[in-house]
């Protein structure tokens, strides 16, 4: 073979090469990622048993009589790159959806999942017990007893149209928009579609599934968005397998005896956040936090109660952070309009500039030596 | 630079290429696959509309009132490889699974998406609708009512173990395990963990989405198990898009008025299948078939009920092939140990041996010319 020839194809193959194994903080959707490995398993749950003896010839259906069940179990898928970084990401979705909300954003770009791939990092994405793929606590009769015992309430919850426009700022009022906002409306109807309804989600079983992950695939980051932001807060105070947190406009946790008073609201008050030991509060102290906030998020108290009360949170996210600072801790607020980023909704990871939302991530990463290989 | 170096370095090169970009039959997880996209999406459902007119400076909370939501939309979860052959596959879980089912194996190896987006194919995996991430009909307050009127019934069904045991022959009789069997017994509670509550499965709302999912993607190969066979069949029967379909242990369909006599179990009877109409089964004709079965399957009437359904099933499947191939159709049926692989369950998949089995899918795809890039 002619060395010329051999210099040429090398140069192809390396310009090939240089793309396939790219992990540029800015991405394209025609560049193909080298994906080492992908699956999925559950972890955590627990055992429902029917009463009776299960008898296959008296039987042709499904029936509760002598089965056993599983219940409370979590979802977990992982997509794992060529030459990771050290630490996974795992993606904990918020209230009403599903691990779906990190795959594609509403309008069919790539989410937080596909983005962090071609960053380098193995993500997990979690279904929480009760939602999606992890099933709900529901066998054979009426919804979610067995031999006539409740195992959760009969009540589903599940948000609306018209509730989330105004919970999540897809626009100030049903049908109205912002005069600048990066919500996809496009895909407002495949938007809806990704929501599932709640069934009795309870913040031991949830956070308990988490630390039962960390335990299972070691020391990781966590990306945590609204409702998950109380079980990512106590995820990394249960397990030191949380290396950081970036979470999405969260609640919050405080040490017992130290609970901020409730924030007014236009119409009442707001609890500034849930007990934790002050043990739990310490451990979150030891590593780096960042929480982020959107744009469009009322400056002083308006009648629309759902968005008073994203107000509330945001001021209570200075509250958070002075507490674990002023014990030593290493957290911050990022407002996505300070990075120059406005009009972003309560789902900024799938908004039209999800792309610069994410870069805004990576440079959290890097700052905090989180993105090491 | 010196050619030398160069020749060498295109050497390692593309020895590095020929792994990230191979599509050999067998595969290995220490293998790198090139993915070209991947996302998620939502395909069909309805819109269901509470009653009144929502106040946002009256709720704080979830509220059907005057609140817009979706039901019965389809998940489908999709995957590219580069450089993809003609035909997508579409894989489509049966009862009490959701597309997980196809991911990863109970005992934690690689699942059939895996395997054939090693293979070339891209992969579309469906969640039913009311099942999965594609979430069930159920709002705020009681199971699957809005404004106090049923949207679906409140009932869910389930598969136990000791049922599952029998069904789907992890052995002959919970805890018995069969002399030959290729059911990944380590992987027992992950496989249970996997089954989610079924909530009023509807054949034409389920078929429905997979003709809808198949008006948005083209031409593709539809692979179903058990009670998908039927979703299977009718999407076969109504979408020029399917462009061939294997089906491991399905039912069936048959032309009205030509349905078979009901088949003989040890109590009772089974019906054949669900007729359809004399054109929809003519277009089945026109498309390769194969229904394949596993191993451990009563070669004549037993006591245990559910067990003793599966050999009616088989039993049907030669009237299938038969019916069809007599209108001109190109259907057979291939039962796992004739090709010399025993002692596969209902979930041959996923079983120990499911490289091999995926291997018999390749050549069927192969024989038919469904595997073209």
């Amino acid at each position: 073979m002619h060395s010329g020839n051999l210099a040429h194809r090398a140069a192809t193959v390396i310009a090939f090469l240089s793309l396939v194994m790219t992990s540029s903080p800015s991405s394209a959707d025609d560049q193909t990622i080298a994906l080492a490995k992908q699956g999925s398993f559950f972890v955590a749950g627990r055992v429902v048993q029917g009463k009776g003896v299960y008898d296959p010839a008296k039987d042709t259906g499904n029936t509760n009589e002598g089965n056993t069940f599983w219940a409370d179990q979590m979802y977990v898928l992982y997509q794992v790159p060529a030459n990771p970084r050290t630490y996974p990401l795992v993606l904990v979705h918020g209230g009403g959806g599903t691990g779906r909300v990190w795959e594609t954003t509403p309008d069919g770009r790539e989410g937080y999942q596909t983005l962090f791939l071609r960053r380098g990092f193995a993500v997990y994405i979690v279904d929480f017990p009760r939602r999606g793929r992890a099933g709900f606590p529901s066998y054979n009769g009426p919804f979610g007893q067995v031999d006539g015992a409740a195992i959760v309430p009969n009540k589903t919850n599940r948000a609306g149209l018209q509730y989330a426009w105004s919970r999540w700022r897809l626009g100030p009022k049903y049908p109205d928009v912002f005069p600048v906002q990066q919500f996809p409306m496009k895909g407002l109807d495949q938007f809806m579609q990704h929501l599932v309804p709640t069934v009795s989600d309870d913040p031991e079983v949830i956070s308990g599934a988490l630390v039962a992950l960390l335990e299972r695939i070691g020391p990781a980051i966590v990306v945590t968005h609204s409702q998950s932001g109380l079980f990512g807060w106590l995820a990394g105070a249960r397990s030191a397998n949380v290396k950081g947190i970036i979470s999405y406009e969260p609640g919050f946790v405080f040490p017992q005896g130290e609970m901020p008073a409730p924030i007014p609201l236009y119409k009442g008050t707001q609890a500034a956040g849930t007990p934790v030991t002050v043990a739990e509060f310490a451990n979150l102290t030891k590593i780096p936090l960042q929480v982020v906030y959107g744009d469009n998020i009322p400056k002083s108290p308006i009648p629309d109660l759902v968005a008073d009360g994203r107000r509330a949170q945001q001021v209570t996210s200075r509250l958070f952070v002075q507490a674990l600072n002023d014990k030593g801790g290493n957290a911050s607020v990022q407002l996505l309009p300070d990075a120059g980023l406005y009009g972003n909704s309560h789902f900024m990871f799938s908004d039209l500039n999800n792309v610069a939302v994410a870069d805004q991530m990576s440079e959290f990463l890097r700052a905090k030596g989180l993105d090491a290989r």
